[in-house]
């Protein structure tokens, strides 16, 4: 190749890490320049369920093989399933209580056809309730470089296929719930007889689903401890009986999942203020913020696209790039 | 045809009814003598979403149709979902609170293609949690019918694809709540991560699998008032760590599940005993009163095949046929 790639950094500051977001349904690309800027991104849907013809090797050069032909000398930091036992290669996990230090230390270089790849490990919970996470801990490594405040003490919540809830102290990740309140939702959707009327009716109007949501979130919170097991159905019986138009009835389902798994979690974390936060993709953040608010939980933040800080420190850690040089106060800039 | 089928009553006492349990997956066929004993059973798994070539007049045909035309006058009642608004033909709900007469006075004399069919209706509960069953309510009417004593004051479960716990007073079902558990258990095991495991390890011993449907319940009996939301990963992440093997993770989840709506029931109806008893499928009920024991609740009985002798209960109320003669005593036989 003897041209850089069009999304090349300037020639002033050469790239100085090659970092991957590589997930179950996604992979994304960052460039870091010295400073951790990131220059340039990009975005496939290759998840490692979703491999191109090629598997690992073709995906990985598809979407960053000109970066590493033209800069060599960056090094790749990976983070996600890819590391996993169904991953590129297996990379053990690191126990809580976990900061970037103990993340960064095991790393596991791994030797690939392009080249060396770094491996992010994830973070393991132990018995009696194990727990796992692969990906998650660079979005919540970004989110205490975003806001040193949460350090201290905080419950990060990272909604998802499989949401996490993960309790931060003293700048470490101490424990952590999954809900599985994304695939569950996914499942009903698509294979019970809760999701069928939605299949075939369409989607109801932004107000009227924004409605079926919060009834779907205020029926879980006014179920007490009783949860919603015997709430799920009214999914079905309320469009049955006309009280629920069809086209609605997935945003009621999913008002009861999320208002479940609220319910569920503040029972067992009690009330996450002040020091909560949202971390992820905004709109499904934005559902989460409207159901904590139904359960009278009000000021909680949003913080997107934390990964790409959270692999630069991690990659700091590591020391697989330079130290910033301090500034003028004394201070390193990432 | 020129003989009567093979399984036959004697001609002595012709047959008097023919009833059907068709549901969503299997259809069921009984021959009632005059006194409401079957004489004859038939199954098929031509439930509703299983139809054979020929749809619903091919079923019928295949299931009962020597038995129509040789006793032409013994008239045909169906329960269950071939009332449906997706079954052969709608039949409307009848509602709480009901029992064997409410529900014989909604019944719908249906011209089919194969001549008349007597349709039972479903009974529906009315807002603010609507509530539908269609078919356990002839179950439940032979429950009644087979133990009198529950007709006072009960609560009767029907373990299921969709569980139902039925409220009953006087004599009457007055209210009712539907459990998805069965279905949630097949759509997570089908299309979930959590039955990824056993899907490539097969079963594990019977004695493994018992400890590990043991361990699910109690677990979701120590979650408390947060329920096992935050549990269910749970069924994957023992497995990665080594904690459960992959080929029990189905009986955990099958113990979470079953025992998270046994949590939610009791803190919902409080406790069913004395009068809780469960009716349906041995094998299934036989793990709910494993269930039950595990949150203190013995003395559970199992009624099985109630459902011939609610047909037969609804049948006479309906008078589709003759009121059996009193016996010495004063009393009707059935």
């Amino acid at each position: 190749m003897s041209h850089p790639p069009a999304d090349r950094h300037g020639p002033e500051s050469p790239p100085a890490l090659i970092g991957l977001d590589w997930g179950t349904s996604s992979l994304r690309a960052c460039l870091f320049d010295g400073l951790g800027g990131v220059v340039a991104r990009r975005s496939r849907p290759w998840g490692i369920q979703h491999l191109p013809d090629g598997g690992y090797a073709a995906a990985f050069r598809g979407v960053v093989g000109d970066w590493r032909d033209h800069w060599p000398d960056a090094p790749v930091l990976a983070a996600g399933m890819v590391g996993s036992r169904t991953g590129w290669h297996e990379v053990p996990y690191v126990a809580c209580p976990a900061d970037a230090t103990t993340i960064a230390a095991g790393i596991v270089p791994f030797t690939s056809e392009c080249g060396l790849v770094h491996l992010v490990p994830g973070v393991v919970q132990d018995a009696p309730f194990p727990d796992v996470m692969r990906g998650e801990e660079a979005q919540i490594i970004g989110a205490l470089a975003h806001d040193p405040s949460l350090a201290a003490r905080s419950l990060i919540v990272l909604p998802g296929t499989h949401c996490k809830w993960a309790r931060v102290e003293d700048g470490r990740v101490t424990r952590f719930t999954t809900y599985l309140t994304g695939e569950l939702f996914a499942v009903l959707r698509d294979h019970s007889v809760l999701g069928r009327p939605s299949r075939d009716a369409g989607d109801g109007t932004d107000s009227s689903r924004a409605a079926a949501f919060r009834r779907g979130v205020e029926t879980a919170r006014q179920s007490g401890a009783a949860g919603v097991a015997g709430k799920l159905f009214t999914t079905r019986s309320l469009v049955l009986c006309g009280g629920l138009a069809a086209a609605d009835a997935l945003d009621y389902l999913s008002g009861l999942l999320i208002g479940e798994e609220l319910r569920s979690a503040l029972a067992t974390h009690g009330d996450p203020a002040p020091a909560g936060v949202l971390v992820g993709d905004a709109a499904l953040c934005g559902r989460y913020r409207t159901a904590c608010a139904a359960f009278g939980l009000t000021g909680i933040r949003v913080l997107d696209d934390t990964g790409p800080l959270g692999l630069w420190r991690i990659a700091l850690a590591a020391r697989l790039v330079p130290a910033p040089p301090a500034t003028a106060s004394g201070q390193p800039r990432a």
